[in-house]
């Protein structure tokens, strides 16, 4: 028998460019029940808080939209500065619809607004953007935590209601499991099912934060079995490429 | 501070037709460390034993394709027997490409195959389809359990890799959470922003099985804030109709 304990970190301070995250995580995690993190740990990192420490976020009043900015801010009903920034994250516009840009960013990742967010970004005119290289973020704070790190964002699905929880960033996990070539529970060979892990982490982990609170980091403990020794191929290695855009 | 606890429910049996499925998970949870169901607990099911019990499985052998089928079958290499079922299940063949039929079932979920599967069927020319109404039979294990149900299947993500369960039925949960209208940490209004919680529940929930393993059912603690005093809409709620097929 396994079993998961999922917590959230207490406590952390509002996050600004510069702070040493790493040490903020590791103290907020000394508050826990059983403190601290250790190898075999499993850390769920909401970007927002990466983003900020890396500086990753941009006042709209310093913005100025150019023409294609301005042109679907106002088909779509949004800030033309805030549009701006989007089409700045983005290397293709996939779709825009209902007031929504669906974007994909320069990272890869298909998601709405290219995971430009005003929401909690600790101003009304300040937006934040995703972390430049959230596999590289989520690299620098394994290497001081010394437990594996997934750097988190909502995305939508398609054909489904409601946000769920993946991982944009990823160091020490495998983001894939691969029961392919073992058998079943009946001797017949599984077939074709990858477990996105990391993104079922992400999403475990966003069970106990609500958005409302400061509680960006939650700590998984009783996944060991996916824990690497390395960092591993990262998030990327879940970026699904244009043509094989296919469920299942 | 909140916590979830995630634990496999030990030694459930192969599971078959008629087979009281409330009996034999309230007898498992009685083997768990801190034994039983109560109100408040977030049972997560794997579809297949739902199916199983309510024998909403077919044998290949028993299965005349028609010619529909048998053109599918050929030009994808499945097995035409499987196609017929497929079919059968689905109310819309949405892409047939790469050897996989992603389809609109009858209740409306999109994905691979309309839900049918060989795997862990229980003899090598079985398939198992899933629930006629999952939303159905997760209030009846409600109602004998005490508990709020989930009843899951493995889905594939658009633009990404891996699959990650979702909530195919639902007793007693809130499907999404809504955070509109409430301040954010920072006073600012949060919009649009819907967490599918019953969907990471279910993706909680799979963190702790293996595919090969008979742990189909997966007791969570801690969802307290997100469980109903009754059956709620059901995971009918997250079903996104075709007009407004969008991420966000």
């Amino acid at each position: 028998m396994s079993g998961l304990r999922v917590e959230a970190l207490p406590g952390l301070p509002e996050i600004r460019d510069g702070d040493d995250l790493a040490a903020l995580l590791a103290d907020a995690a000394t508050r826990l029940p059983d403190p601290g993190l250790r190898s075999g740990d499993v850390l769920a990192v909401a970007h927002k808080v990466v983003s900020k420490a890396e500086g990753r976020v941009r006042r709209l009043a310093g913005v100025e939209p150019a023409a294609r900015a301005l042109a679907l801010a106002n088909e779509h009903g949004k800030d033309p500065r805030l549009v701006e920034l989007i089409l700045a994250e983005s290397a293709e516009l996939v779709r825009a619809d209902a007031g929504r840009l669906i974007c994909r960013t320069h990272h890869g990742f298909v998601c709405a607004n290219a995971g430009v967010d005003r929401s909690n970004a600790g101003a009304d005119d300040l937006a934040v953007l995703l972390p430049a290289d959230p596999d590289h973020s989520a690299r620098a704070l394994r290497a001081r935590l010394g437990c594996t790190v997934v750097v988190t964002d909502s995305f939508g699905r398609a054909w489904r209601l409601g946000q769920a929880e993946v991982a944009i960033g990823l160091a020490g996990l495998a983001p894939l499991e691969d029961p392919r070539g073992t058998p079943d529970a009946d001797g017949r060979v599984l077939v074709a099912t990858h477990v996105a892990v990391a993104d079922e982490a992400a999403a475990a982990a966003d069970l106990v934060r609500t958005k409302t609170s400061r509680e960006p980091a939650v700590r998984i403990r009783g996944l060991e079995r996916h824990v690497l020794a390395e960092d591993g191929p990262g998030a990327a290695a879940l970026l699904r490429s244009r043509e094989l855009d296919l469920f299942g």
